[in-house]
């Protein structure tokens, strides 16, 4: 396992969090409730882009990430200079000492990368000290609410895109050069087809795109120079970008020299659009290609493409074969956070029996679930996915009741077979899933898209009869 | 200078590249133009937010992200793996082996960081061989564009509080964790009082701040018992967050635990506001609080908060005194991205003779300026900013006539004093500029926003005559 955090953070990683964190972890080792055993939980509660739910990533992330959790001498120096707004010293040099010589020791459980998470849905079940468990929780949902949000947003045009390839260029507007890595190893796990991040590409064995730009063309006197000079140095790699100067004109001189190119034995592969009516231009310019005797050559365009605008110059009956997305892929432009939180949901008492917790909203969607809680998706003997039922894994019996979500009814799912959707990822702090390879999460995140598109019917979603009693029974004693 | 990037890209940065940029390095390789000295400006054309300007950031990122620029023995050979789609080999031996002894050349000349910038304006100037302007394109874009975009969002919200300390709390749904460090240091510079972003506080020295979470609360079965042991283990730091359950009665909890702190003779720092209608509840905490002789204890409030939530929020008399920002400011949520773009203005010709260059499109507005620009500030005699006129750096005779962006007519300002933006920050290819601390950045910022506050006119900026007439004259050639 080795992610492109292996370089950035490896080692002494644990400074990666909320001061807040440090002052709770100060105030559990005082209060002597630091090693309570106690359980959370990462979930989102509002699916993003008014879509259904979620493709989880960033799995392999946070296991990089939580690989050599700790703090180098000089953070616990910081940490010993930092002081109360009266002076005093922040925290005391005995906690420092355990902060220096601490272990990571949690379980964790998650759903693996490319699984479709719905709202509420643990994506994470974090157990082990309280003091542990709430250090490590900003960088955990750091990384798997871009990676999710950025998967998600992906699949989405993919979708859009309806089989053409999509290729991911959004490094130059990312949200830093390590946004960008992240965002286009979730874009790749989401079904876009390459990317231009050359780092990502030799990272994560992500195919490569990309021929050049406007500042070629411009460094020519003439256009069809510019095409001409591409072809003799990259015969096999020429999509000449032919909107520098006027894009239909662009195109007639990319015909030129593609039919040069022929002549020496060399197909041109396509042009690409970057501006103006992408709709209108493809259309005429994929007439010229083909009445000019190149029905093959591609078009790729490129230009604030998202989603929707796929869908709208597909509608408009775009001749488009090959879609360049940037920006809006790349910092999910419409929505650029997921909104996943992390919230505890169980602890031991003095005598290591478990007390359930929940956090308490005006909104009963809003109250969070306690427990330790594992989700179990149900499928028809067809192997399609029925519904998702929540419980505590300290009641595994299942008799296909539950409290919907949707309806806030009890209703039932008749099913065949079931599978849990958290596994065991960390126990007492070692590593024990094999992770798959990046190709392999994103088959696997394609097979679930594939799967979940093909129920006609609203997918039934909520909480174990068990788990809803106790709920209701812990906010009548709240009240 | 050393910048978080130090730890995660130093040396061997080079392959952080869109692929477009080597497949055209390879290109001028092979043409002989990869030695041409050219010249590329780093501009953007709207400004964000419906605003008027950026505040610049990320320049002492991109200076140490080109400290050490190459590739490493394992980058070329991923690059020398690469195929075409027929299976030829994307770049041959001997580029690959120039690649690997490239030395780093240019010359860059930027505008400081927490400069006010409008459109078009350069806020770097790269001049150099061409392959090597093109190849830092990608990551110079990708530092420039996020850390500007997020300062300019810093600076709304701070001038929204209006003198209430603006916290900064995002990293959690940050686009990354070193996309979180990259949005702390640029809120701080846009003039954010604090973070929660501990490893932020410790590379560059903002202060640090936060209290506790619901979880902490939750931990104990009752809130006043959870408010007390916090109050035991931290007598000097008590924010007390009282949403978990209720917040009124959470704000008496925290004052019944305020008078019993003050009674060991320590003072309650104040309460935090996390959900609700902030407006309402943090009229009668306020009131609650005076009541109880806490007239000093702040009122912190977070929730989704924007320069357009805090503006509302005071506009209905909301009594909350620091403003906790999270996810709106570090993702800039309603923009999350700088259309900045790198165009090239200039490259030599077989004699070293300066040839200009522009991009075309059908708005005179989003035509680049061809030539190697500097932007001129005037002020009058009281030091007050009038206007900025941009020139060709072999013109330098300013006689106050000007092509105007907004009206698109020919102007005269009248200065006393000038000053150029862009200054000296590499120079043949060694950091020449002696780079100011994060504290001082975020004074001149500051002192920047102050200023152009000042200015009851409308800001006049354009073209010095000469420039104008340049680019009227190659558009006529163009047509």
């Amino acid at each position: 396992m080795k992610t492109h955090l292996s370089k950035n953070y490896g080692g002494h990683q644990a400074i990666q969090t909320d001061l807040y964190q440090l002052t709770m972890a100060y105030g559990y080792w005082k209060s002597g409730l630091y090693n309570r055993q106690s359980a959370f939980h990462l979930f989102y509660r509002k699916p993003p882009f008014a879509g259904n739910y979620i493709i989880a990533a960033g799995l392999e992330l946070v296991a990089d990430w939580l690989q050599d959790f700790s703090f180098s001498t000089s953070d616990i120096q910081y940490l010993g200079s930092l002081k109360n707004s009266n002076g005093s010293r922040l925290f005391d040099e005995s906690f420092l000492n355990f902060l220096q010589r601490m272990q990571f020791s949690c379980d964790i459980h998650a759903v693996p990368e490319g699984t479709i998470v719905y709202p509420h849905q643990p994506i994470l079940r974090i157990e082990g000290p309280l003091l542990q468990c709430q250090l490590i929780e900003t960088a955990l949902l750091s990384l798997i609410n871009f990676s999710s949000l950025i998967a998600t947003k992906s699949s989405r045009i993919v979708q859009a895109a309806a089989g053409d390839p999509v290729l991911e260029f959004g490094m130059r507007r990312a949200q830093g050069l390590d946004g960008a890595m992240t965002a286009t190893r979730a874009a790749y796990i989401g079904g876009c087809h390459a990317t231009s991040n050359v780092a990502a590409g030799k990272a994560y064995k992500i195919p490569v795109k990309g021929t050049h730009a406007h500042s070629w063309v411009m460094c020519f006197d003439e256009e069809i120079e510019a095409f001409r000079a591409y072809a003799q140095t990259m015969p096999d790699n020429c999509i000449f970008l032919v909107d520098t100067y006027d894009s239909i004109e662009g195109t007639k001189n990319a015909i030129k020299v593609g039919l040069e190119l022929r002549e020496q034995g060399n197909e041109m592969v396509g042009i690409r659009l970057d501006s103006g009516d992408l709709a209108q231009i493809s259309i005429e310019a994929r007439k010229l290609l083909d009445v000019a005797g190149f029905p093959n050559a591609s078009i790729v365009a490129s230009n604030d493409l998202d989603e929707y605008e796929i869908k709208k110059l597909k509608e408009t009956g775009a001749k488009i074969n090959v879609w360049g997305v940037g920006t809006r892929l790349s910092t999910s432009f419409d929505q650029p956070a997921l909104g996943g939180v992390y919230k505890l949901a169980a602890i031991q008492d003095e005598n290591g029996k478990w007390e359930y917790r929940m956090k308490r909203s005006e909104q009963i969607i809003k109250i969070s679930n306690p427990g330790r809680l594992q989700t179990i998706r149900l499928f028809d003997h067809n192997h399609l996915p029925m519904g998702d039922i929540m419980h505590d894994i300290s009641d595994p019996s299942l008799n296909g009741k539950f409290w919907d979500y949707q309806t806030g009814e009890t209703a039932t799912i008749s099913w065949s077979t079931k599978e849990n959707l958290l596994i065991p990822v960390f126990q007492q702090g070692e590593k024990v899933y094999n992770f798959p390879t990046l190709e392999q999460v994103r088959s696997y995140a394609k097979e679930q898209i594939a799967l979940f598109n093909n129920i006609d019917h609203a997918y039934k979603n909520g909480l174990a009869k068990s788990l809803y009693d106790r709920k209701m029974l812990m906010l009548d004693k709240l009240v």
